[in-house]
């Protein structure tokens, strides 16, 4: 039986690598898969769940012989296990990730690997409440959105067999640029989670903030800070790693935030329900 | 039979004001309900859905006959519609509301209401997605908190015959004054649903805001702007009667995101990664 890869190397057997692993073996997309992850923990269980068939603590050794290296790991850590990697992939080996930003890090990826080695950059739009690798589901990318970021130095052959990977394990890919990327994630994940953490520091800055939010949560606030319950490091990462598409999305939501605290200390009840119409048939749209 | 209510007058038959006939005539409560709506259509569902004993498009002449008024009605129609009905009002009769703002509501109740007639501002924490008086259920107050605020001038009778009537249809009373209630509500449920509209807002200014959103809504966004479905009206209403606690929020809240914002402008990994840890435990705290 012939497959798409032969050595398949995640690195990082978290939530997303975890159920990579699992995807790829029922699609019969890889001949072996192997897993490497910091924490022994992580491996034996990934071990023990079939997901992988090879385990290891370093991702140098099982590099070599990889036709394919998945980094699955936080962000923030991807350029230094890349430049770590990097002289261990042989010619012809592509490397891609799953991170939730794309023009920083690609271009790390393109500045750490040797000529010959194929970068594609990926981000599937894939989560669910529960993290680690207990939480890995085979069945994780069907029916999401799966963004590859090409760029010039981008190889074509490299780039369609990613495609061709994602959509096999049940993904809709999209291409478009880092940078585009990077712009549309700032305004609809990034600044959303920014300003659900700010929201819940202010609360935490009432004298009394734990005991009225906590007696009244029901009210909306639950739904809207459920996303402040990510990792603390997977968006310190982002809010690092996109900083500057974060920071201009910033102050646009500034903006929108200005003109209704405008509306509401002029007491504009007309200009108010404007607003909150547009808004209420906009999300409905959604 | 006897029952603590003889005849109630619920003005306003929607999601709220149906689900609560419902529930006083389950719990037998009430000897007769009546219902004001300014809809047609709704009184007539009301009534063909045995919610209701009698229908009336206007308050003042079934108030004439009623030992208990309720206003179910948006909040921003309550102050008119109690000078309406107040003159109507026999000595004794309890007026009440469920509307979510109350010191300034409750204020204007008292300057409205001769002497003789009991004011108990309420407050019930129930709501479902689908509004109106087909989403009316008989169990909505069940296992809810509802907020009674009562005012040194509050006749303390009706206080308890209005608590024991929440309690009775399964609800947890909480009292407090009309001005902690607004704080609290300020908060929890007020400032989040303006920083979720102010979100949308900054979306939709994107040039390209409509295409983004709608096709990546998927990465936490939709969980964070379903409050925004609500509607319009209501919003408004609490925007102008919850206005200087509002604002005062919106100061805090502001404070937050500057803080926030500052930390990625500096790239302080450490003190975002504080940041979100504490939101985060937080947050599971809830």
């Amino acid at each position: 039986m012939s497959y798409p890869f032969e050595r398949v190397l995640i690195v990082g057997i978290g939530l997303i690598g975890g159920s990579l692993a699992l995807a790829l073996k029922q699609r019969g997309l890889a001949r072996e898969v192997l897993g490497v992850d910091e924490s022994p923990g992580n491996l034996e269980k990934a071990k023990a769940l079939g997901m992988v068939d090879g385990i290891f603590a370093d991702p140098c050794q099982p590099a070599l012989e990889a036709d394919l290296v998945v980094l699955a790991i936080p962000v923030g850590a991807i350029p230094a296990v890349a430049w770590k990697v990097a002289s261990h992939l042989r010619e012809g080996t592509i490397l891609t990730d799953v991170g939730s930003v794309k023009g920083s890090v690609v271009k790390a990826l393109e500045r750490a690997l040797p000529p010959g080695r194929a970068i594609v950059g990926g981000h599937p739009i894939a989560g669910r409440e529960r993290s680690g690798v207990e939480a890995a589901l085979s069945d994780l990318f069907q029916g999401v959105k799966c963004v590859l970021t090409p760029t010039p130095r981008t190889d074509r052959g490299a780039l369609e067999r990613i495609k061709a990977l994602w959509e096999t394990v049940g993904s809709e890919v999209i291409l478009m640029t880092p940078e585009l990327h990077d712009q549309i994630f700032a305004a609809v994940s990034h600044l959303p989670h920014v300003v659900a953490y700010s929201l819940i520091g202010a609360l935490l800055d009432l004298d009394d903030g734990a005991t009225y939010v906590s007696d009244f949560a029901a009210g909306g606030l639950k739904d809207f800070t459920r996303i402040a319950m990510s990792h603390p490091a997977m968006w310190r990462d982002i809010c690092l790693l996109n900083r500057e598409e974060l920071i201009a999305m910033l102050g646009r939501f500034r903006k929108s935030l200005d003109r209704l605290e405008h509306l509401i200390k002029l007491g504009d009840g007309a200009g108010l329900y404007q607003e909150f119409e547009r808004a209420k048939m906009a999300r409905e749209g959604l």
